[in-house]
């Protein structure tokens, strides 16, 4: 079957030149004679991949000697508790800014580890519409960290203009938006993102985490569990998912042969703005809940008159071989994930058909 | 280049059947037009492969209801933190029966959860050269579990009859020797083995977790770090590594197809008899340092007179389509790792070049 066009969530569409490369060297990695799944990862092939992943990141988003570029395992979950387990020690108190589902489960954990509090939130009766406004974060001068969630996959909001925390270290979860554009990398202490939207499979999160928040992260934990084990080696303390790593390395190498972050944003920009006129434009039949200056470019999000026709939207884009757009359990509706190997020729497929349903069951309703 | 002999000791040689298996469907999985890596961890297609690789370990180890089959991230070395915080609590103890680097590094990490101590060690200045006999284990009735390493890829020592503990619960690392032959799952409350050796990619582990032992663990750890959320939620919690359990559903398909369990044991125990076999006829120039009793099927360990003739041996192989022969930097020589696909003809073009060399070589010491 011909590639379809794929708006999942996550795990997502990748390039598939990542992907074709990937297959023509899967049995024989650079006449190697075996696979790079079977190579060691203390061997000489695997450690140039690792190396080149690391590298692309550090070029793509110009990190700066001040920050290790990690490669880490158990997905943002496992972050969530990471996160405090290193920075959150007895006696102080962490800052969460909530502005979806992703939010509230990192706050979860983190008041299992120790004293978390909200420094905002934009809930109501559970749904998230929008990013908090400067104005409305009440951030405690003395917090261990502050960490908010970059882009909304739920919900389809996404951050744009990053809080001024002064002293206090910012973390960002950037599961869902990781290198959608450029971003000022030195406004952070620690960033972490499963790869599995923007930048590879599932299975594997890089972290690019500042020297000092490293060494001053706690020793009464686990050693697999404070960075500094990761930092200072390099991402091989234990064994890394090695695949998964070769994918991420494959990615990047496609997003610098577009062009790097600028190219890409300009591609995302235009996919943005292409689906949220066709639903502005057809507001009597498309709602999108989120408020225009929130709205993600990422994930979006809109409702249809009835559920009956949400389904119908979704069954009848499949014969445009279109899959991967039934909202969020959680949520419903319709969500749009348009991660960096979305093409623009794919939104405009949607769009087209978007204006086509609209003019169909637009009456009916 | 064609495949070439992979002795190495993990990430290791998986199954070329599973590889290109793989390789044919990783452009577009069963005709969905998307790669399996882009699939939604939430979708009928990825669901089925999840459950297919469930089902398949259920079957191979005659795994009972009593436990459940679990996929977790972050390789052996997040079980040694994790055995201990979900079910060492307060003012319990755990024993630990030390027969190597991993069982040392899985200490360690229990020491800084709460209390451990060693209930047997075979080292002798740092090394090991075998497994404890059965009156040499000092077990404390009241321990909250006993742990102890199945197979010591370092120092190529393995476990032939594991210890009863009576009603302390048992837990195994089997990372590498899992599924090299069947054994009696009822024996432990928990197994975990990390994929790399015997069934997969590295990135992905395997436990074999007792029910009564899931719902017993502690509740004040991180909800990421409990057995039972991983439980609860048939290893979909959060997004697991999907490409990893595919390629890990691959390799057990594979395995079902050669005969299952037995089949691979045999031929496991082949490879082992065959390689042994010239070492010990060849004594004068080949040292075996393990015991014979406890001498690894997986991972074979052996010494050259000299360690210019053990570069040279590694060098050589190389002509014959050798590689992975090198030792662990920790303890040097040879070591021959073959897990379930390396195949008796590897075995033999190794043995067949091991007396050559010996031949060629012995004379010069």
């Amino acid at each position: 079957m011909a590639r379809v066009h794929n708006f999942n969530p996550g795990p997502a569409a990748l390039p598939l030149a990542a992907l074709e490369r990937a297959r023509d060297e899967l049995v024989d990695f650079n006449g190697s004679g075996m696979s790079i799944i079977e190579h060691s990862h203390r061997g000489k092939e695997y450690e140039a991949v690792h190396d080149e992943a690391i590298a692309l990141v550090r070029e793509l988003l110009s990190v700066s000697d001040d920050y290790h570029v990690l490669f880490l395992q158990g997905g943002a979950s496992q972050q969530f508790a990471m996160v405090p387990m290193n920075l959150l020690p007895a006696g102080k108190s962490a800052d969460y800014i909530v502005t979806g589902g992703w939010s509230e489960k990192a706050l979860e954990e983190a008041k299992i580890v120790g004293t978390a509090r909200v420094a905002a939130t934009t809930a109501v009766s559970g749904r998230y519409t929008r990013i908090p406004r400067k104005g409305e974060l009440e951030l405690d001068p003395n917090a261990a960290y502050v960490h908010l969630t970059s882009n909304n996959t739920l919900f389809g909001t996404q951050w744009f203009d990053f809080p001024d925390t002064g002293s206090v270290p910012l973390v960002g979860d950037m599961s869902s938006d990781f290198m959608w554009r450029k971003f000022d990398v030195n406004r952070f202490a620690l960033v972490y993102a499963g790869a599995q939207k923007n930048v590879g499979p599932s299975g594997i999160v890089i972290a690019l985490a500042r020297k000092d928040i490293v060494e001053g992260g706690r020793k009464d934990i686990p050693k697999i569990f404070r960075y500094k084990t990761h930092a200072d080696n390099r991402s091989l303390y234990n064994t890394p998912p090695t695949f998964s790593i070769y994918l991420v390395r494959n990615v990047l190498s496609w997003l610098k042969d577009q062009g790097g972050l600028a190219a890409i944003e300009k591609t995302n920009r235009e996919k943005g703005r292409v689906l949220y006129e066709t639903i502005d434009q057809n507001a009597d039949f498309y709602r999108a809940p989120v408020e225009k200056e929130s709205r993600s470019f990422m994930n979006v999000v809109f409702r249809l008159p009835t559920e009956a026709l949400e389904e119908r939207f979704v069954a009848e884009a499949k014969k445009p071989k279109m899959v991967g757009l039934k909202g969020h359990r959680s949520v419903g509706g319709i969500r749009v994930s348009m991660y960096n190997a979305v093409s623009l020729e794919s939104v405009q497929t949607l769009t087209t058909f978007m204006k086509e349903f609209a003019k169909t069951n637009g009456a009916k309703v």
